[in-house]
Parts: structure tokens; C-alpha cells; sequence
């Protein structure tokens, strides 16, 4: 069963090209990578503000938090 | 052809909470991960910076840096 990735970013340029590099770069057999755009799914900054994420680009993956460099913070998300 | 990727890390446990869980998930059919301690390996310390290392852990993918997290600044491990 794969595991399940989530990448919350915010369409910033930061974003982007963490998205672009690095959420493609896991192994896509054993992850399901699931892209989050916070600023237009503002319904979901709550979730990954409860799953400790404090800025974007940001990768959840199994439970633990991966700050990618600095996008923005959460809280200008809101 | 697989792509280069080097991890740099210093051995803390920011850095190795990301190391084994983050640098682990990297498609290995595409990512030859190499993982440098540079609290070991003083000597790829200059080369880290001007890679452009900021901080550890941090991932080096295809020419660009993504810190990820926060161990220590490349500065405390010359």
C-alpha cells in the first residue's frame, strides 16, 4: 500500500520549484503525492496548521513536517 | 541516466529524522542519493557553501538546494 504525501504550498515561486523538483522526485511506487494549493483550499489551512505546518512549500509525510526553504508564512494563508 | 542527489547533514536529529524518512523516499530508479556528514567530512564543507548550503539538512537536487527544516547553519560546521 502506498503511503500518502501531502505538498501544502501556495502557487509562490519557492513553491513551484519545490514542487517541480522535489514533490516529483519521490519514489512514486511507494507514494501518493496529493499538491495542496493553500491560498485557493483556504478550507484546509486548518488541517495543516493542526499537522504543525508553519510555512510553505511544506511536505507531510507520514505524520512528520518537512519545511521546504521559505515561501510565506502559514499565518499570511489564513 | 540517474540524477545526483546529495544530501548534507550533520548528524542531529532534525537532520537525521530527515534523512531517513526524506532523502529515503527519493525515487530510487531516477536518484543516486549520496549523504555527506559534514560534521565528519570538513572538507566538502566549501563545496556545500557554494552549492549553496544556507543550513542542514539540506537536499542538493539537479543544481538547486532545498533546506529542509533547521539543524544547524553551515557557518557552526567550518
Amino acid at each position: 500500500m502506498k503511503t500518502k504525501a501531502i505538498f501544502y504550498h501556495a502557487g509562490c515561486p519557492v513553491c513551484i520549484a519545490a514542487e517541480t523538483q522535489f514533490a516529483n522526485a519521490l519514489d512514486p511506487t511507494r507514494y501518493d503525492v496529493e499538491v495542496v494549493h493553500l491560498g485557493q483550499a483556504k478550507a484546509r489551512v486548518a488541517e495543516a496548521e493542526r499537522a504543525g505546518v508553519k510555512s510553505v512549500p511544506a511536505l507531510r509525510l507520514e505524520g512528520d513536517i518537512f519545511h521546504i526553504n521559505y515561501g510565506a508564512s502559514i499565518e499570511a494563508l489564513r
